[in-house]
């Protein structure tokens, strides 16, 4: 059989297979035809290719391209202004005075162009990259009024076209109250689902639709809302729930079939069951744990118990988790979540393209799926969780190149 | 003035000056010769110089080159395997039964060549170097016998030779009781003291000495009798102190003129006290308390009362802190241990050449100090900081090249 490239004595982690296993093959051969893997397993076991480029892998692992499944990469501004303000013991309100907090990123996203949002991303994107990303997820939520969603998410997908990656992007809308609707947050909600998101439909800029469902942020009714906006426009939702304290937002979630509820320190039995039934991803996310000091850990074993599928993800934001390393997430998920390897490896592959929606395009190592690569200079697969700012990655393949 | 090189158009932050403060220079200007500063301040009242090679530094920020004070970078195996095993629930028994712990290390480093352990540091060494770090301090320790710590400082030693960095090395024969002294740790510590410790300053081995002074490790007797044996070799002490628990090793080792002592979670008020007296640098380790999931922090408030200079460092060790990175240890020195920004980038430079006996050398930008520099993409100090798993580093500069 004839393919474009092959990649041969290799160790692969499939990730494809069993539930809860790594899809360890020793002798492992993976071919590619048109950007797809048309064959991934032991070297024995394959049929006879010819190939247009071949590449010794020298018994190096391969594990499927890493994905982000929850960032909010793109916005404009700086907030480590902020950061050192607050541990030289400045309050909230100290901070609010100096224009701090997510208004201080909405103003600035609002004042960039779409080319200086896209500029200021793209550092951001390459760290990830550089440790084998080739699936990002992003967000909108900065721009908080209709233009500059808008060009926060054509940003998002700029992003995309101008490097190697897959970028699927989320509509955030309903991510913070924008001062002009203080006091008014239905009305912020009604130009959410009635202006912006058909918008947003139309011009194809989102693949999902989120919340911050939260006492600081949108109540389950507002919620609920925007999850009926969003069904109207056919688009598939998510959900930032149950971070702060339960309002019981994962349940909605799972009523409405949404991909994944993402946070989930808070999340409560009746949430773990409706996650279970619905098929819900639960996206942990320990760097916005870490970076927050919070003490709260979410139900990891009652998930676990319950079945529900774990993706990990950086939440890259200026905010909460200014974090651009998902190695570095892997191991946080371990050690401030007692994730084990395998469910770390799976959290941001397999159950991380089960968040977005796209477990039938990527996420394994198996015939069909894009042919996305990281390969590793590893002894083993626990080397990618286990150590703390070390970049193993040999090399990167996406769409098979 | 003539001299060999030059950087214009710079902002500094000098680390020299008055304490706490980043020294800070907006128009900065920056001029060696021979490996050394000669000028280190504002443009507009630098000397007119001519100089063979120019940089203009577009703006960007120059720190000192950084310095990781306390690793045991060099080691045979790994540990992930271990660490793998643990999350999934294996008790330390089943580890100790799989060969694990550090005994697995000291197997591994004692059947190493020196060549070998070489390279098995040389990529961590590496991932330090590209994040700016210019000096680092190795110790001894996995091999716990004559033959395998001289070869261990060898190969310390031959790592700052192979890359542009300055090496200190630390003989830390004390670290743990090897096997064959199981039950006579007073023996052994003859052995550290009697034929060791002189073979080891005989070769010009180790710039230091250290012991780890803990239930788990060596008593406050058998340290000091460690501390009096360096002091017939005039070799400056560290210690390990007061990790897990207070055996009052810091006072033992402050009075001691030790040049720090490291970990100190469980140090208390005379601890302090002794320290602050004797100068004694009082190292934290934020990514063992991490990886270790401490919960008992270090008294940094007492600490910054007692007018203590605090270094931060990686660690870096297989067992509770496989960290490479000195950037992610400023960020768990901010959030976990809540220094502030300027605390942190003294902990790295200024107060790191002190951990070390080298602060007449390097650690600011000043002159007479080495041409050590790190030269940063980013808007202000506190993004060194503030992002967790990204390296801005523009240029790294290594006594003046
Ligand atoms: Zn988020
Ligand atoms: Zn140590």
């Amino acid at each position: 059989m004839h393919c474009d490239t092959l990649w041969t004595n290799a160790r692969l982690a499939t990730m494809a297979g069993q539930e809860g296993g790594l899809g360890l093959v020793e002798d492992g051969l993976i071919a590619a035809r048109e950007g797809l893997i048309v064959y991934a397993g032991p070297a024995a076991d394959a049929p006879a290719f010819t190939a247009t480029t071949q590449t010794d892998c020298d018994g190096r692992w391969i594990t499927p391209g890493l994905i982000d499944c929850h960032t909010h990469l793109v916005f404009g501004g700086n907030r480590s202004g902020e950061f050192e303000m607050r541990l030289a013991g400045a309050s909230y309100e100290d901070i609010a005075r100096a224009d701090g907090g997510i208004v201080s990123t909405m103003k600035a996203t609002r004042a960039a162009s779409e080319d200086e949002l896209v500029a200021a991303a793209r550092p951001r994107l390459d760290a990830l990259i550089a440790e084998g990303v080739t699936t990002i997820e992003i967000k909108s939520g900065y721009g908080l009024d209709l233009e500059s969603e808008v060009a926060l998410l054509r940003a998002a997908r700029r992003l995309g076209a101008a490097r190697g990656v897959r970028v699927t992007t989320t509509f955030l809308g309903a991510h913070a109250l924008p001062p002009e609707y203080t006091g008014d947050a239905d009305g912020y909600i009604d130009l959410v689902c009635d202006q912006m998101l058909p918008r947003v439909a139309e011009e194809g800029l989102a693949d999902a639709v989120d919340a911050f469902c939260e006492g600081i942020g949108f109540s389950l009714e507002q919620t609920a809302r925007v999850f009926e906006a969003a069904a109207r426009h056919s688009l598939p939702v998510k959900l930032h729930a149950e971070q702060l304290s339960n309002l019981h937002g994962a349940a909605l979630a799972a009523r409405h079939g949404a991909l994944s509820a993402d946070h989930l320190e808070h999340l409560d039995k009746a949430g773990i069951a409706a996650m279970a039934q619905s098929g819900t991803v639960a996206t942990l996310l320990p760097g916005a744990f870490y970076f927050c000091r919070e003490t709260k850990l979410p139900p990891v074993e009652a998930l676990r118990v319950a079945g529900v599928p774990i993706a990990l993800a950086t939440d890259c934001n200026p905010g909460t988790s200014p974090l651009t390393s998902l190695l570095l997430t892997l191991n946080m998920g371990a050690t401030l979540f007692r994730l084990t390897v395998p469910e770390c490896l799976a959290a941001v592959t397999r159950n991380a393209a089960r968040a977005l929606g796209l477990a039938h395009r990527v996420g394994t190592l198996a015939p069909g799926k894009a042919c996305d690569l990281a390969i590793w200079d590893i002894e083993r697969p626990a080397d990618l969780v286990y150590r703390m700012g070390f970049n193993p990655l040999h090399a990167r393949i996406w769409s098979g190149k």
